[in-house]
């Protein structure tokens, strides 16, 4: 088992002595790869039609003969000023015709046909060239594709092709009109013309907006697809990845690609939060679930994050491994010589002199080789508990009302704590991954619930899953409108409970904290959980429950509902499905429940610090303490440890950011 | 007497079976109306010059065959997908050429030629279609007019239009230049094309953006009554009006209609404020004072307003009624099925299902006609004290400096309040209403005081009245600038004094609280009224003083004008004129001046608690408690309680929100 | 000696009896100048070609008939309408094609050739006009240059114009790819045309970022001179000035003008800061420095700047005076009728009538007249301290990141701040004024340091100066790239160090308290400094040092850093280099450095109360209370006080706002 580091290299900017220089320094410290080529497109092809990349092939060659391979990328981040000017049409424009210049990234649209040509005919020439180049080990599509604000693009191209998409997927303007129900607010088309895409933040045409946003992220995957079939064509068997791929979804577009990248920047946050246990575990989880069983990789990562007050390259070089990634790539190698990334934490300086960074980085590499050699290639961790992160179902959230448009995220991370809280590492996964490995699933508002979705929650809770659901689930159709039948839809049967009308509840923000002043204002929901008494507020949405069968949780103290139940378990086959009738409820609220479902799941809450993740990958457990005081915990795990000097007989004493590493006796 | 509950309701969304359905609930509710149409023009229309009105007709005969008359709307708020793509010139566009967009509804532009075209068409065809049908009960004008950002609209016709309201007014540039004294900051012109509106905060050129102000007013008032022209040359005998009508002058546009529509929303109010007293009785307040004499109806309002904590669809229905409703519409009957209405407080649910909502509508109705059975038609609520709402008044008064365009309001709200705490109801009417009713009149500072106001004001007050006035009133002309005379103008010998130089206090926020911190930086205002000494600051605007007559009743304590008068009483004819030197004073001060005032006027401030109101119509005391303590009082009503359980001996006890309604033994 | 009194005059708005009325009182106040002319142009040139300046030559006329000179200023900074409506092009516009409008002052662009070729042509007719005319005292170029949205326009003109700065500074474009290293994100260029303006606050391409903004400036100082030129080439003699020039190089704009012009309104401050000693110093001291030697003129103030709470008129007009003022204007002479200005504190009110500003200025004037007559010309305050305030550094620095912007302005301010508590009174200097007066000198963060700058350094403190720089000073070259050299670029030697790599501290806000528990979770510095020790911290930067000679001050006493040198100095020939190693430190600590570097420089920190400024002209000693407290203190100070009660025999008392006007015994 090795963890395999790169850097991000920019030959384009320097010197070939430079580049001899850097390629040597590398291998002195153990590197493995340098990615290249995602800015340099004016370099490739510095005019319409020439292309070289004798330069490029140069670099690759350098690092190559000293045993560091290429992960080479397309250009299509930034595209270069010849371009722009001659076909201004590819910048990205807003509605009011307001248009995107040269010089700031992602300045293009990428739904522009004439954009595509030239990426294509750039692509071609780029595998076509380097196809065969013994030293290339990887592909990177474009850069960060989720980081454009393409979702404020109104250019032509982007209206046209939303008409297409519509009308291939309606067929006629009559079945359109229908499905939306666009008699509303006299919203009728009579013909696709008519239709325009939906501004972002616009939902009052709800229809419009959810199918917008669809668009937008279907036209996203295309534009990676279209480049990794192109390098694909090439070179059939190289591997091929992106990075950072937000703002649609995630799992539609790596499901063609080889591998996911994941550019994690602790030090991005503020120091007050960077070190937030959940935080990084939500910042590792995310990219494994993209693509189930293969490790993704940190595309990339600063070095010493922790600066100026601790050097945390070690901590996060072992969360990472922990977590199953394999690869990790540090951003960049050297400063720029200029512009927005000039100062940056980085493994070398501008000029290329060694420091503290790569020092670090270099002993780090020498350790883990050690560390890890008697090991084979280890499995990746695996959770019994899993969240569903699913984006068409965000976005039909979202487009209920403006004010909720930022509430799944929050509401997601409310859940995803509590999970940390009890069982310390959880998975992310699709609705579409095979659920059967889990025992417990936290599925967050699904306004739609499709039959073969009920058929699959069935499923996992028949054969002895618990499964947590919230909010208004089941009561909207696939365009995101309200359906006249039983609700939860298909699955009321599976909580033993009718949802009633839809209530808002003056949309007031989550409430975290358990504020006594405030419960005198507020709905308020007790039960007994765990053998304890528990209270608690929620907000934004509930609504009348009818039970038929379902067995009551948690029921309203006061408010018009006083009495009423809600929160509900109904037991099913083997397992049992929970329901809570809001969007969000407290942070202390919500883990007591799912510390009541993590037992009914029949599994043991952890016992030791929250600031402490404990994971394992084969016969490894890494432990990772992120708190700022000493801890001291009993545990069963039984070996040696392989890494720092954490003590465990019987007892494990962690100090702040202490990092170990145990080779358990058996696999427990 | 009998308080006529209706609602809103959309058919264009619903199957014919479903009309049946609901015109069944609502009889058997106990509703006499429904409104209708107001959204609806792409199903009246589907596309150009084709109407179709039957599925409107029939829904209009499914009502009113169970008792249920029609209010019918025009549907110019929500221009459909054909027209916009057929015209774009009719969509708003802002001054750099952005335009709105279809699907928001008040995309259209109310100045335009070509919109009014289509809008007449529609209008006459709808008219012409229905002016027989022995159903409709009234009409409805657009709907929520004001609601639209139309003054943000710079559309060709906008300016055209501006230009022929301005030479029309003025006749001649040089007149133009002249008036608006021009030569200040290069700002000649030498032909009508070189004007532009203003833009809405811009106050640089102070004369255009009051004119640009009246314009868009007048501009929003024509398009109401060029569609009311075209249903009463139909319908001459039948109700005409529109509902929430802000943004511009509500006393002209209502002028013309028969009713005011009032949209109340008490729960889009943050929970914190919803109930306090003030708050309700201007919203009731304001729309009563539209049309005098003529009962405004609740055109809008939600049920379940208290929702989820308290329902208080009781408690508003009777504060609507006490303060002379006797039409109240709940929005909407059912939750749409799409959009941005998708999740409301509705009175039965979206698939047409009753619950709570509709329970407590339908007992509330039934207890309403019996309660108010034994009386005859209520005479409409009166106080002898009233506050002028003057719209001329508020633009000038913004137009002076742009951090005053939100004081206006505020200013307003600060006397309102005081008037509240002293007097519990008031009027809130136009300067151009009969005065001759009211003892007290507060008139919020009136930069310009034309011949024909000074002398209402001075028959006011000769006839005993007590009138207040503020502000650097009386120093401006009608266009907005100052004038050099004896301020304030016309009326000085009215208040027995001049106001010197227009000095502004360096713009400090009003302020509501006494903070004995804040005193010894700022100027400070004291003395002795309703027998107390007295202390307070004021803000924004002060000016020396020039006694002729009057007698002191506050002086500055400290600063330049320590010694001078601050507030006045000039006793003139058999009544007396009040004049403070300022724009805001401390509300505590407010008080005490309003107190003081209200004495001075004959009247005995109330003795009960601020928490509840009392309104009588006719030999009918509404009495209401909008506190969360429990509170009891002396009084002198003496009656029957014909409504709830509070004791009325000499002392009546009232719970949080309960209402009594006691009928007086003599009219009192 | 005496300090001359001028007003600002709007004749256009006024009646010929109304200017000899005013003529009058301000001969009867003892006024010397008016200034008129800078909006007039509407009223100077009604249509085009057609101008008239009889108006404003009889005013002149009046006045100078009454001893009053006037100052005229060219009329450019309000276009009128007829040249906005005929050649729109004129207008700024921002870079989506949306163009400022008429009536909003500064509405045009600086670069238009258009706009120039009108404002040539009335600059030219006014020249002329005015050549001979015996009344005239000086011109004042446009009005508030600096106030204008400039740097927001991107006209066809600008763009043209910035291309053509580019080329004739870098010749070829290849020349600029290299300087630019615009391989950086595809960012090279392969024609001119290519090349657009860079959004204000964008600062991905650092070097179009810092060219835009000398490109602004530059364009911005042309405006000003060409008109000067025009005026110089008719009145050889004349004095030519302009106020308030900011956003662009300020030495740059006034090298070629006789005067600065500085408008000052401590009343636009809050009420809490208006007295803050080092604000009013601050606004006194800068226009100094701008043309070093030659007396600025407060070229507007308002009379009464306390109201309402204190008449601070005299305590401003004699703080101008200390700091070596000769000419004060007071804005406006009246209010004007009608738009923005309607409502100012004005010498007469809106109608001429004069009041308590009147009777202040002219009892003012008179006072001062006596006060001063037994002196002659008094020379102008100097202080050995200085600060530089460098345009060209501040660009440089803002381009690093986009957080660092506005961090320029409060960096300088806070060793100002410490400066005016150590010493009172510090010069703020351009960097290419002759030092060699100056004992101590603050250079702010200098990125890039050019030999000849190096040059002046080291001779400085070779003679004896002490010298304090900070931050990443000479880490770059002149296009604000970095430079692989040792840093400090040309003055490591005279620092005793080399800076290391550039270390970003996630950019957390500047601190300026002592903050105990923020102590723990930061970088922390200390030493001993002054006797006594002193501990803080530092944001936003920081770095590696290695010391080649000099002695540690100050050094980092945790985090990855502790132990190594943070502040250092070194002796160099006479004098010695102080350097930290951040953008800012602590307010405290930056005083203490400061003292430090006092003492080192042989001057006497000041030990009377901070809230106190002592400042000599000659042997005429001003003293100013800014404070609210009544101080006493020891002064060494000897001589008769010439204004007001203050004692001084060794101890002087001041009350709040005292001024005293000492003539020392001998010049001290």
């Amino acid at each position: 088992m090795k963890i395999e580091v790169g850097t991000s290299y920019y030959p384009e900017n320097w010197t070939r002595e430079r580049i001899i220089r850097d390629a040597e320094l590398m291998k002195n410290a153990g590197l493995s790869y340098v990615r290249m080529g995602e800015f340099a497109w004016s370099h490739m092809e510095p005019e319409e039609g020439k292309f070289q990349f004798e330069w490029l092939e140069e670099a690759i060659r350098i690092f190559g003969e000293q045993g560091i391979r290429s992960v080479l990328c397309t250009p299509s981040a930034a595209a270069p000023a010849w371009l722009c000017k001659k076909h201004p049409s590819i910048l990205r424009m807003d509605r009011n015709g307001n248009k995107a210049y040269f010089g700031i990234r992602h300045h293009t649209c990428y739904t522009s046909k004439i954009y595509r040509k030239y990426v294509k005919k750039i692509t071609t020439e780029l595998a076509d060239y380097f196809k065969d180049d013994p030293y290339i080990a990887a592909w990177q599509i474009e850069n960060e594709p989720g980081a454009t604000p393409f979702s404020q693009c109104f250019c032509e191209d982007c209206q046209i092709e939303f008409r297409q998409y519509l009308h291939k997927k309606y067929q006629t303007i009559e079945a359109l009109n229908q499905a939306w129900r666009a008699q509303f607010w006299s919203g009728e088309y009579t013909c696709w013309d008519e239709i325009e895409l939906n501004e972002l933040l616009d939902n009052q045409i709800s229809c419009r907006g959810l199918e917008t946003r669809r668009f937008r992220s279907r036209i996203q995957a295309e534009f990676v697809h279209f480049q990794a079939a192109i390098i694909r064509d090439k070179m059939p068997d190289t591997m091929i990845g992106t990075n950072n791929y937000c703002l649609s979804d995630r799992y539609e577009v790596f499901s063609s690609l080889d591998f996911a990248g994941n550019d994690v920047y602790p030090n991005y946050r503020s120091e007050e939060t960077m070190m937030l246990p959940y935080i990084n575990k939500m910042a590792c989880t995310l990219y494994s679930g993209l693509k189930p069983g293969t490790p993704p990789w940190i595309m990339e990562t600063p070095p010493n994050p922790g600066w100026p007050m601790k050097d945390l390259t070690k901590f996060f070089f072992w969360l990472y491994a922990g977590y199953g990634y394999n690869k990790i790539f540090y951003f960049p190698w050297g400063n720029a010589m200029t512009s927005g990334e000039k100062i940056h934490l980085s493994v070398v300086d501008a000029f290329g002199n060694t420091g503290p960074q790569y020092e670090s980085v270099k002993s780090l590499i020498a350790e883990a080789n050690q560390v890890l050699a008697p090991y084979p290639e280890l499995p990746l961790p695996h959770s019994p508990c899993a969240i569903i992160r699913d984006h068409d179902a965000e976005w039909m959230y979202g487009g209920c009302k403006i004010s909720w448009l930022e509430q799944y995220y929050k509401m997601f991370c409310c859940s995803y704590i509590s999970l940390c809280k009890n069982v310390d590492f959880a998975e992310i996964v699709s609705k579409d991954t095979d659920w059967s490995a889990y025992k417990l699933i936290v599925l967050p508002v699904q306004n739609h619930i499709s039959k073969s979705l009920a058929e699959k929650m069935k499923n996992f809770v028949k054969n002895g899953g618990i499964l947590i659901m919230n909010g208004a689930s089941g009561c909207f159709d696939e365009y995101g409108n309200q359906t006249d039948c039983i609700h939860p839809e298909h699955v009321n049967d599976l909580f033993g409970l009718e949802i009633g009308e839809n209530m808002p509840c003056n949309a007031n923000p989550p409430v975290f904290e358990n504020n006594p002043e405030f419960y005198r204002k507020r709905p308020v929901v007790k039960g007994v959980l765990n053998g304890k008494e528990v209270r608690g507020t929620f907000s934004v949405w509930t609504s009348y429950l009818r039970l038929t069968g379902a067995k009551t949780l948690l029921s309203f103290e006061n408010s018009q509902l006083a009495g009423l139940p809600f929160c509900t378990i109904n037991d099913y086959g083997k397992g049992a499905a929970i329901y809570y009738n809001a969007n969000y409820i407290d942070q202390e609220l919500c883990d007591q429940l799912i510390r009541f479902a993590t037992e009914k799941a029949g599994l043991t809450p952890i016992s030791y610090p929250e600031d402490v993740s404990i994971i394992k990958r084969g016969n490894l457990a890494f432990l990772f303490h992120f708190g700022e005081e000493q801890v001291e915990f009993s545990t069963t795990l039984r070996g040696k440890n392989r890494l720092g000097n954490a003590l465990h007989q019987d007892k494990i004493k962690l100090s702040p950011q202490d990092i170990a590493l145990i080779e358990l006796e058996t696999e427990q």
